[in-house]
């Protein structure tokens, strides 16, 4: 898996990391179960903060992606990453709106906005 | 138009109000030339700190949905919101992502996801 951070971006990098360990898991390049670098050697490897590394797996583990193990380390979840429930539909809502409150104040269409949003799925398939 | 904060949120408060105020426009509550209140009495209506109100012009500025007048105060974008162009795209995009990714990762359908966004386009018909 390649890990691709941008150290200019305005993302702040362990946002970044997170982004990339969820779009492998999404494009199946990590299966559940499977063993992501320890915090120290992933830091060493992008030449980034322990801390950075850090707090990119602990957002991981809050969000029910990996599991952190005494011994075994960090790994995906091994009973797959939780479905969606209704607490993530409703965070998701509250992520979309303001992305379609934008799109509507610039007159953007609703059928072009759903035709990024196939779009994006299909990059994943 | 009603101004309704969560302080308890963990959305910033200036955050909170750039996207009321987003949603007033989407609604056409707000139409363009509108004059918005004057940092000061904003803030002090609301009893948050003139800076947080401040910074939510600020940025509503930087976005093209309001002007600041020296004279006239901030007001709605005479001309309207800037209409979508293609930096405006590239950054939807890399804002549905993230979404699509948690989306996919959880499991949810393309439908779904799809049936979700409609039901917030709905929201402001």
């Amino acid at each position: 898996m390649i890990i691709d951070l941008d150290l200019q971006s305005e993302i702040p990098i362990y946002t970044q990391l997170v982004q990339t360990i969820k779009k492998g898991i999404a494009l199946k390049e990590l299966v559940p179960g499977e063993a992501l670098p320890s915090v120290r050697s992933l830091a060493a490897d992008l030449g980034i903060n322990l801390h950075t590394v850090n707090k990119a797996y602990q957002l991981l583990k809050q969000e029910g992606y990996v599991f952190i193990h005494r011994q075994k380390g960090v790994v995906i979840n091994p009973e797959g990453v939780p479905k969606a429930d209704e607490v993530y539909v409703e965070k998701l809502k509250g992520d979309l709106e303001p992305l379609i409150v934008d799109a509507i104040c610039r007159d953007m269409d609703e059928e072009r906005f759903i035709q990024l949003c196939r779009e994006q799925f299909k990059k994943f398939r």
